[in-house]
Formats: structure tokens, C-alpha cells, sequence
């Protein structure tokens, strides 16, 4: 019997709902910094060797998010309100899935150049997943709710951040002159899968923030 | 205290959200109403400036909606089902969001000529909003369940009406053997971005309907 | 008075559901095959009249989707969870719209020849619907869960067939030196719509499997 397991038996049962939100965010974890390291890979093969392993750890999210919507079935008692826990594990789930399209349009796409524009946005995403860590993870105890707060308004304004991004990066294709347009498709559609990443960070502190207006 | 403040605290806990609704749809009619001067001003500057105007339309808007929310998480009584107030917030976020969405694109795009379909479409959306107004207004004492409907009828007939603009639009895009593709891919997107602030108005329209149907 | 209406009398409340999900599974049945037949048939005037065809059966479902939500609005007992039944009708719904929507891009973009990518997607679609309609249908006395499970599992993995097929051609357009830009939006933009319609289809056969969870 694993670890986890052995844990899972002696924890209350609306207690495993942290867990399971905590699992999510050590994968969503993993995710942005295999992207980056990827995007900053210039060997093309490693590079779309980092970008398939985001397959797989998107994979295992969808595992854990469907234990997360089993609990949710299971459970009577639940730590917050039912419609909550749907609704942030959704959203990190859509954040696991829009991190891996992104992954899969540059190999799709067979993009050669990985451009500023794309690492700036991997920059920031890894940065809103780092503060949704610390959001969810003072979930558990409530104690620290400036922490929470605090998160959650970050991630607002890196959500700002990569907004401004992708208007002066979409800004930048359409002046282009000799911008060939299939090139233009490309980074149009892969600077907005990555715009939409943040999108999903902030749904998810958006539920983080409303969880705890109901329970402050 | 501003005249607002000073209101809300003689009004009934559950009446607060029919104020913050039509706060969002007087918001919206400005919104509607700058975006068709915007689309019929002939000096890009001015057309520019008041594009951007929507930025903060759409931010003041964010701020209403957020407001519902946490009155919605503090609220034990509200006037009508909560997941239908939710869901009709989330549905007139989406019409300020996708309609600044249509601005940004004309700014980011720098698209050079405003065309009749963009006109014609934000006609349509103006029309929405007006039939909107008319079916949040009469929610309050559901007196006139008339009016209530035939908003929600003409919504939905006007929503029908920017589907066939966009159809006729996009074969017109698409027969052009002249088309420059990237002005191709200008056009389309904002076509559609267009198409989706009526789907965002039906959507509202039909969270109205059931609303009826449940206290009628 | 239509056979239909009669029945509908005598039918306990509750049960309302159970035929009102099984005219939509019927229609849905409908549309993917109409959409076969005509990515199949070679004389264009008759494509295109089969692919319109696609237009009046998404209206029935809207009918019967839109008839749904009313029963929900006005039914006390329901028999498994309101938000499921809501849920599972919006996911059915998208099936609908992403199937004619797929029709409307054949269309609009006047799309000279219909590639086997297309046919593929067609036959995809064709087995998820046919599987959602076991899955549908078997709810009704809850004595075959396994059928039901087994429904659900093959949906899964054509969904994954689905999007094996969209990445090898994705892959395949973009590198085709030759491609015409305005060819690779309409080819893009069709196949993605395809590969929806089974994202949407594994969304109501994940419903599907929450319910059997909560009641078995």
C-alpha cells in the first residue's frame, strides 16, 4: 500500500478533497516548468521530447480530476459548497489542458523559431500557478487568509499582464508587412491557447475567492 | 455617501440584486451605443479613441458582476433561484466582454475600413441590449410577463438575424478570389466575435425565460 | 391529439426525462447519418442539400432541448439530479450545434471537395452518437450498468481517436509547402469544428457516468 493510500484511510472523508486539489497543483506545477524548460531548449528533438512529456502529466491531471468529480459524487459532507469544488477543479483542469494545447500546436504546428512572445507568457503562467499552489493550499487550514487574498489578487493582474502581452504581440503580427500567413495562424493561435491558460488561472482564483467570502 | 450607498441600505437584502442587474444593463446600452458611433466615425483617431472607451466600460462592468457574485455568496434569500442569477451575470459579462472583444480586434487588427456587416451586426447587438433592458427592467415586479416574454422572443429572433449575416458574410469572404488572406482572417474574426456578443444576449434571454416560467 | 401527447398523460412526471432524452438521441442519430451520406455524395447540389437538411434537425433538438428545460423548471421530483439532467441536455445540445455547425462551414466556405479527414470524422461522430444512445437509453431502468459503462469507456477512447486524427492533420497541413493559406483556414476550421462535436460527446457520456455513480 502506497503513501498516499495508507493516508487516504485516515483521513476524514471531506479531507481528501485537499489532497486531491493539492495533487492537481504539484501537477500543474510540473507542467509550467517543463514548459518553459522546453521553450528555452534550442535542440529541436529535446525540445519536442519536454513538449510530449506535457501529455502525460496532462493525463494524469484528467485522473485526478476525475477522482475529484467520483469524491464529489460519494460525499454527503463536503468542505465547501459542492458547486465550488466543480467549479475549481474545472478550472484547473482546463488550465492543464490549454498548457498541454499549447505544447501540442508548436509540435503540430512544427513551429522551428520559438519566439519572446511565447517564453514571456510561459513566464507568467508559471507565476499563476505558483500563487494558485498557495491559494489552494491554504484552503486546508483557513488560518492564512490574507495569503489567500493576496493570491488571488495576483493572479488577476498576471492575467492583465498576459492580455497586454498578446494585444502588443497581436499588434506586432498584423503590422508586419512580409508576415508569410500561415506563420501568421501559427503564433496568432499559440499566443491566444496561451492567453486563454491565464484566462483559466484566474477562474480558478476567482472560485478561490469566492469560497472564502462564504467561509470568512 | 454617494446617493447609491445611501439606497442600498434601505433596500430589502434581496431587492439589491435588481439594482446591480440594471446597473450591468445601463452599462451595456453605453456600450452599444459607443461601439456604433465608433463604427460610423470617419477619422480613425476618433474612431480609436472611442473604441478604447469600451475598455473601461467593460472594467466598470467586471466590477458590477463581481459585485453580484459576493452578494450572492452573502445572501440567504435572493429573489430568485441563485444558479439563475449567476447564470444571467455571467451571461451579460460575456455581452460587455465579447463586445470590448470586437473593439480590441478593430484596435489590434488595425483594421483601416469599418464595413457594412460590422455596422449592420452592431445594430443587431444594440437592439439586444434594448430588448434586455426591457425583460431585467420588468423582472423587478413581474407585473408586465408580456413584455418579459416578447423581449426574449424578439431576442432570440435577432440572434437568428446576425446568424444569417454572418452565413452570408462568410460565403462573401470566401468567393473573393481577390482576398488578401490575412484581411480574410481580419474579417472573419471579427464577424464571428460579433456573432457571439447575440449568442452571449440569447444566452441572458433564456436564463430570463426560465426565470419567468419558475414564478409564473 | 398525437400519439405522442397521449402518452405523455399517462407518463408519471418523472419519467418525462427518459423520452424526452430519447427524442433527442433519435434526432442526433439522424444527423450524423445525413452528414455521412453526404460527405459521401459526390453530385454537389445534392451535398448540399443533404448538409441543409442538417440546419431543420438541429432546430428539432433545440425544440426538444428548449422542452427540457422547461419540464426541469416545473418538475419537483426529477429522477437524478437537476443539474445532471441540465447538463447532460447542454452537452446533447452541443452535439447538435457542433454537427450542423460542421455542415454550415461545408457551406459557407464552399468547399470544393470533402477529403477523407472529414469522412473519418464522420464515421468518429457516427459510432459516439450511436454509443451515447445506448448509454441514454439503458438510464431508463438502471439494469444494465454495465452496458452503460461499457458505452461510456468506447466514447472515451473514440475521443481519442478523434484527436489522433485532428493532430495528424493538422500536422499534414502545415507541412504541405503548397498549402494555400485561404485553404488551410477552411480545412482547419472544419476539422476542428469535427473534432468538438466527439469533445461534446464525451462531456454527456461523462455526465452519464456521474449519474450511474451517484445511483448504483
Amino acid at each position: 500500500m502506497g503513501l498516499g493510500n495508507f493516508l487516504k484511510i485516515f483521513t476524514p472523508k471531506d479531507r481528501v478533497f485537499y489532497s486531491l486539489f493539492e495533487e492537481v497543483m504539484g501537477n500543474l506545477q510540473k507542467m509550467s516548468s517543463v514548459l518553459i524548460q522546453a521553450l528555452n531548449e534550442a535542440n529541436r528533438t529535446e525540445r519536442d521530447r519536454l513538449l510530449r512529456m506535457l501529455d502525460d502529466l496532462e493525463h494524469q491531471n484528467d485522473e485526478v480530476t476525475h477522482r475529484i468529480f467520483i469524491e464529489l459524487g460519494r460525499n454527503f459532507i463536503t468542505p465547501f459548497d459542492r458547486e465550488d469544488i466543480h467549479s475549481l477543479a474545472t478550472a484547473l483542469d482546463d488550465v492543464a489542458d490549454y498548457t498541454w494545447g499549447t505544447a501540442k500546436r508548436i509540435l503540430n504546428y512544427q513551429v522551428d523559431e520559438v519566439d519572446d512572445v511565447m517564453r514571456e507568457f510561459s513566464i507568467i503562467i508559471d507565476k499563476c500557478i505558483s500563487m494558485l499552489h498557495t491559494g489552494v493550499h491554504e484552503l486546508r487550514n483557513m488560518r492564512n487568509l490574507k495569503a489567500i487574498t493576496d493570491a488571488c489578487v495576483g493572479i488577476n493582474s498576471l492575467e492583465n499582464e498576459a492580455d497586454d502581452l498578446f494585444d502588443k504581440a497581436t499588434v506586432s503580427l498584423f503590422s508586419s508587412l512580409s508576415m508569410n500567413p500561415i506563420e501568421l495562424i501559427k503564433r496568432k493561435d499559440l499566443y491566444q491557447e496561451m492567453e486563454i491558460v491565464t484566462d483559466k488561472c484566474e477562474d480558478a482564483a476567482n472560485v478561490i475567492e469566492s469560497i472564502i467570502v462564504k467561509y470568512s
